[in-house]
Formats: C-alpha cells, sequence, structure tokens
C-alpha cells in the first residue's frame, strides 16, 4: 500500500487518513478552509479540478452531504497515491479519481452534470525559464499545466445551472478570479478573505459563484486564523473539526 | 449667497465650510474616506464625476496638492451651490465646477487630460417605478441618470496613461466595480474593505485602478471604523483630521 518516501497522515476528522508523500506537494490549511466553504446539498455530485493527492474529495466526504465525489489530476503518481488514500477509507463508493487534463475537460468528463466544481488552483502565473517545469510542487503552484481560465472554463462546463464553483487563491488575483468567473458564466456570489490576524492583510480569499446566478455579492467577516495571543482563532479550530450534522 | 433650506457645514479641515441643503442629499463618511484613499501626486489634474455638493474637490484641496481639481455635475442646482462653496472658501483658482452628464463626457471634458479621476457614484441599480425620478437624494443612490459602465468608461476617458480611478461603493458590487475596470483598461491595482466593527461584514469597500497597469492587486487590511467600545477607531479620527504633509 505505501510506498517510498509516503506516510500517512491523520486528517483529525471522521477518522479519515491520506496518504502523501514528503518529496512532493502535500495540502495546506488553503484545502481546509475551502473544504469549510463548500455548501454542497444532499446527494450532490462534486467535481475536484487538480485533486491531486485526493485532500478535497476526502474532507468533502466528512463536510458535506455529497453522493460522489470525482478529483480529477493530470499527474499519474499523485492519482495513484490518492486512490490508494481513498481505498485507505473505505471510501471506494462515494470517492472516483480520475486521470485527465483540465483542458481536455470534455474527454473525461460530462459536461452540466455536477451540483458543485472545487478548486484549489496553482496560485502564481506560468513565468518562462523554470527549472523543474515538471515536477509536482511547480505544478500544483504555477499555472505550468493550467491557466487559472483553464479552471474556470472547466468549471462552467462541468456545473449544471445554478450549480457553484468554490475556489480559494490568493488576494492579488481575486480580480481574474472574479473577472474570469463572470466572463464564463459564474457570477461571484459569496466572498472571505483569510487574515492571519485580525488588522493584517488578507492572505488568502475563498469564493463561491453560481452559474446563471444574478450579480449580487456578499462579502462575509474577514477570517481570521490567530487571535490577539496567537492562538488559532475558534472559529478555525470549529472548521479544523467541523463535520456535517 | 444663502438660499432656502440651506446651511454652512465645517468640514473641521483646513477650515473648509460647505454649503448643503437640507432637502437634498447631503455628503456622508464615504466621500471622506474616499477623499482619504485618493493618492494624487504634487501639481495633479483631478476630475470628480458626479460631485454633487463639491465635497470631494474641497476636500481634495485638504488632502492632496493637486494643481487642479474639477467636478461634474449634472443637476444644475448643485452645480450652482457647489460652485458658491468653493467661492466661500476662496478655491477659484484651484476648483472647477462643471455642469455637463457623464453620459456625454467627450462634449464637456477633454480626454486622456487627468492625473486622477474620483467618483462616489450611485450605489443602486435603476429601478424601474421612481416615483420622483428626478429629486436629487434619487440621483444621488440610483443609477437613473448614470450607470456605474457610463462613471468607468467616462473615467477611462478622462484619465492619461497610467492615470487613477478612485472609487469608493457597496461590497454587493464589488465584481462589477472590478469586472467593468478591467473591461475598460483600468486595472484595479488597491482595494481596501470597510467594516463598522472588527467581526462585523464589510458596508463599503475603497478602489483605486490604473489605466494600463498589470494584473496584481493589493488588498489592505479592513478599515474599521468603530473599536470595541463603540468609539472611532484611531484611524478614522486620524482620516478626518489629516492633510496632507
Amino acid at each position: 500500500m505505501m510506498h517510498e518516501n509516503e506516510r500517512i497522515d491523520d486528517l483529525e476528522l471522521n477518522g479519515l487518513k491520506i496518504i502523501q508523500n514528503k518529496s512532493m506537494f502535500c495540502f495546506g490549511t488553503d484545502a481546509v478552509l475551502l473544504a469549510d466553504f463548500v455548501k454542497a446539498g444532499n446527494r450532490a455530485r462534486v467535481a475536484d479540478l487538480g485533486t491531486g493527492t485526493g485532500i478535497l474529495p476526502l474532507l468533502l466526504t466528512a463536510k458535506t452531504k455529497a453522493l460522489k465525489i470525482t478529483g480529477l489530476e493530470i499527474q499519474e503518481k499523485m492519482c495513484d497515491m490518492a486512490r490508494r488514500s481513498v481505498t485507505m477509507n473505505g471510501l471506494e463508493e462515494k470517492v472516483e479519481i480520475i486521470h485527465g487534463d483540465i483542458r481536455s475537460i470534455s474527454s473525461v468528463m460530462k459536461a452540466h452534470s455536477y451540483d458543485n466544481v472545487v478548486a484549489n488552483p496553482p496560485y502564481m502565473k506560468n513565468n518562462a525559464g523554470f527549472q523543474n517545469r515538471d515536477d509536482s510542487f511547480t505544478i500544483a503552484r504555477h499555472e505550468v499545466l493550467c491557466s487559472l481560465e483553464d479552471v474556470i472554463r472547466a468549471g462552467a462546463y462541468l456545473l449544471k445551472f445554478k450549480g457553484s464553483l468554490t475556489m480559494v487563491h490568493r488576494p492579488c488575483r481575486m480580480v481574474d478570479v472574479l473577472f474570469l468567473m463572470r466572463k464564463h458564466g459564474i457570477e461571484p456570489k459569496r466572498l472571505r478573505v483569510v487574515q492571519n490576524r485580525r488588522e493584517s492583510q488578507p492572505v488568502l480569499f475563498l469564493v463561491n459563484g453560481v452559474k446563471g446566478a444574478n450579480p449580487w455579492l456578499k462579502v462575509e467577516k474577514p477570517l481570521v486564523i490567530k487571535d490577539e495571543e496567537g492562538f488559532y482563532s475558534p472559529e478555525i479550530l470549529d472548521i479544523y473539526g467541523k463535520t456535517k450534522e
């Protein structure tokens, strides 16, 4: 079940465990905050674009009552690791990992058939001159294999009418995300910035857009990670431990 | 100098005073926050789209080292009142109030000749069925005489290359503002939400876009109006009293 350099991490949520490889990209806080921001209905069909280790599908089995969660991943090694995590958690009925390219979404997934799409895309633009364009860190962090627009376009392709796309990104890309969502018919409806402290500038933002909805954005109060004394805020502790009611 | 229903308000900034009419729209906190968010250079030429009582040009004479500030206003009565405020403050050399329509900007103001454009536009969409479509409150608050896109288009027309458009608006319209700025070649570069309290959702946001700039948004820490005890925060007191250094 386990390969070289791999370890099993306990997600401390519904007994979930995940296989990660210390020489490859591992999930971060962003994935946990994103999973919590998703509001998937009962028996929803959910797709995760660029699932990596499969962290989002795993978290969403605990955080939502989704019927089926499909993770799409372009890196064969990551797919294999994610599939073993699914098996290890006994979630083969609920979670499926597909190997494929976001840019050729129509060849691997069916149009207009998902209630929710989630994505934790690469945050940085594709700068020419990367030494290792195919290592998993570069692929996860830089837009070398797909641009932000590729992700949003694929989301629009997958979603049913009134289905939602939920993403996490860096504040410096906020205009890109909001502009491209609207451009592709997904209207941003709910946005929340994430700050390390109450008095600091945002480090991330979460956004939920609805396909075919009318314009009207709800900007929620900032999500603050640490309190005045530097301890995790009650809300963050709640998010880390929270499962579906 | 004064007409029926008018009063003189002290702006408590550089000895500035403004004439307002209690039966017409009067300026609010938004105008003060907007004026403070503007970074106009030495000897800048500034335009204010929909100047109303002329509050922004007056504040900007104290808050910036702008050479010349031009306020454009469609309501004849407001223009007259704004001009009398300019005279009362002895600012005729620096501030000019023009009567005209934002939608016909090219007939009243010169293209590509301003370093900064500011606008505190109507916040609400134009809903059919207003009883008094021509009263000053409706005109200031609802998009009956100009849409958000009209304002941003006019801003793009007026600005020099690398000139900036600074606006204040409600969070529910954030996607509209950011989308339309980019659409018209003004890239949003700096954004700040305004919250009544640290723990409350934003009530306003300030944004600064630069004509012809590359994408990259700096989202600043939230501006909080009142502290835990309900008193004005030090930053707000500072903004209300601050003049150019």
